[in-house]
């Protein structure tokens, strides 16, 4: 019989396919044929800086902005989910009819280029490089988080093309809303009824009672905690939260930040050798912008590896159903390679 | 500047990406291969009834039970996500360390055979074979409903490969749950706030509004309402609701269920013809067994081509993105031709 457990951040629940649940090694992709590392036709690859949006960010030395030299570099996207609008004034909101309430789609959607180097991945960057690119996140959400209209600044990723990408050159997204997500909203509600009957934070008590029971850590360094959480909606969904309470992305310090990047190499590696560098996204959970100084919710990142599909149950229904134990994905992971 | 519409059903917000949306027809899919009409290995094909559990349900003219000769059949899921308990006693909670909390996965999980034939799709189904799925998926619902420990009977089915389907072969999905999905109960909840403000269904007051605004309007015929919603989750997402009010899908008569087989023939073949047979979804959402006669829910059903992939933004946000206007949309499939 499987197992339906409750996921503690959303009281949502997730079936556990145990009976019929796959073993860590059975996830295992076929490898995909690696890109060139130079793509002529790449906006993100160097020299094809004209055909991207000017610059708000590059690592350099020398050069100017928006010419070859950089490591980093981060533009606004060409296609932008939101965009600014001229003035920064207030967004437009109207309601047709009594039911169709709409605003005007103003934010920010950045993206942050990882490398000059089209086909080079997290797990392959030199510690220098990825704590690089944790610094330039945190940069770009210091300076979107008090731009005006702003409520939440979202960051993610989409590697390879099942996780939603059709770029392949390494890089993250980074959206800022003038709204709070709904799902968000609810995230809160929970951490703070939490937080209410407790005198605590949800997650640095999850972090706790995880380690206590020990048998999803992946990892347990200095200043992050790596675990397959109880209620993992898919396979290999593993989460870093930092050990320090902390409710928004922007409040970490550089050396937390470093660390940060080191962690995720170490992580993304495992990930890739174990799975054969599979498609995955990666979201950060922050809060929102008012609420960055809040007791009650604690920032942290998701990795979600593609394996699975979702369907119509989890669409319907909203519980996922996971074949995959993460008693089971933990350990095979903490004893995976980091490539 | 894009725009930010609301979801009248949960509260979330979509955006809808109308200055880079695509046309109608960019979303045709290359034609996919037919499978053959008969499949030696395919546990649902006829004459390998003993590959699978006993029936539960089988139209059949003559033969006995898990023999050929039937036209429709219901079967257990083998790999069942939930299961029946032997004893049918109340299903086990638990909560380990304060944070661990989970409950057997007691249900049951059950797969409808809609046609005997291994390559025939529901737009190509004969009038009385379409009535007859619906009036065996109603069957089903009657015969779940009551059963221990159920407290919602959700049917959805899985088109295709890029829609969780590893099965070609025609069918749906029924799930009884031993719980109330956290989303569902927001959908309930959203709903009976907007009866307690307005004192009426929120469902046939958003058909009256649709009706009124006309362009998002697919099909208005005697018993349903087909419509593009106005803030649409993904590219051609349509929604076929009751013009009467019900709260549970188990609440319509034999008239209204052969109804909706028609519309849902029609519907599906204008998808198909239109978009080039895509991979979707189509889930029934209705009421929990213990309010299936309230006024404030309305049974509907969606079906969701899977034309665009969900990224890191969607799933860390619950915001999705749609590069298509259902204003475009609706018009394009109500031209459609059915087949």
């Amino acid at each position: 019989m499987s197992e339906i457990r409750q996921d503690i951040s959303t009281n949502e629940w997730v079936i556990i396919a145990t009976e019929r649940a796959k073993r860590p090694h059975d996830f295992m992709k076929p490898p995909k044929q690696l890109p060139p590392e130079f793509d002529p036709k790449c906006p993100f690859c160097p020299g094809n800086e004209g055909m991207t949006p000017p610059e708000v960010l590059g690592y350099r030395q020398g050069g100017g902005a928006n010419a070859p030299g950089w490591w980093i570099r981060v533009i606004p996207n060409r296609f932008a989910a939101l965009s600014r609008r001229p003035g920064d004034g207030e967004p437009k909101r109207d309601i047709e009819g009594g039911f169709f309430r709409k605003m005007d789609g103003v934010g920010r959607h950045e993206v942050l280029l990882e490398t000059p180097k089209h086909n080079l991945y997290f797990p392959n960057f030199t510690d220098k490089q990825a704590e690089e690119v944790a610094i330039a996140l945190r940069e770009r959400y210091l300076a979107l988080h008090h731009e005006p209209n702003i409520k939440v600044v979202i960051i993610f990723k989409n590697h390879g093309e099942s996780a939603g990408t059709s770029l392949l050159h390494p890089h993250c997204q980074i959206v800022a809303t003038p709204i709070v997500p709904q799902s968000l909203r609810r995230r809160l509600a929970t951490a703070t009824r939490y937080f209410d009957d407790n005198g605590g934070c949800l997650y640095c008590d999850y972090i706790e009672a995880e380690r206590k029971a020990e048998k999803r850590v992946v990892e347990d360094s200095a200043k992050f905690f790596v675990v397959h959480p109880y209620a993992s909606r898919s396979p290999f969904e593993t989460w870093i939260l930092p050990k320090s309470h902390a409710a928004s992305f922007g409040n970490q310090d550089i050396d937390s930040t470093k660390e940060l990047g080191h962690v995720l190499k170490r992580v993304l590696g495992k990930i890739s050798t174990m799975l054969g560098n599979p498609d995955y996204n990666i979201v950060v959970h922050t809060a929102p912008v008012n609420e960055e100084n809040e007791d009650y919710f604690h920032w942290h990142l998701r990795i979600i590896p593609r394996l699975t599909m979702m369907a119509g149950f989890e669409i319907g229904s909203g519980i996922f159903i996971n074949t995959a134990l993460p008693e089971e994905t933990a350990p095979a992971l903490r004893e995976a390679k980091a490539l």
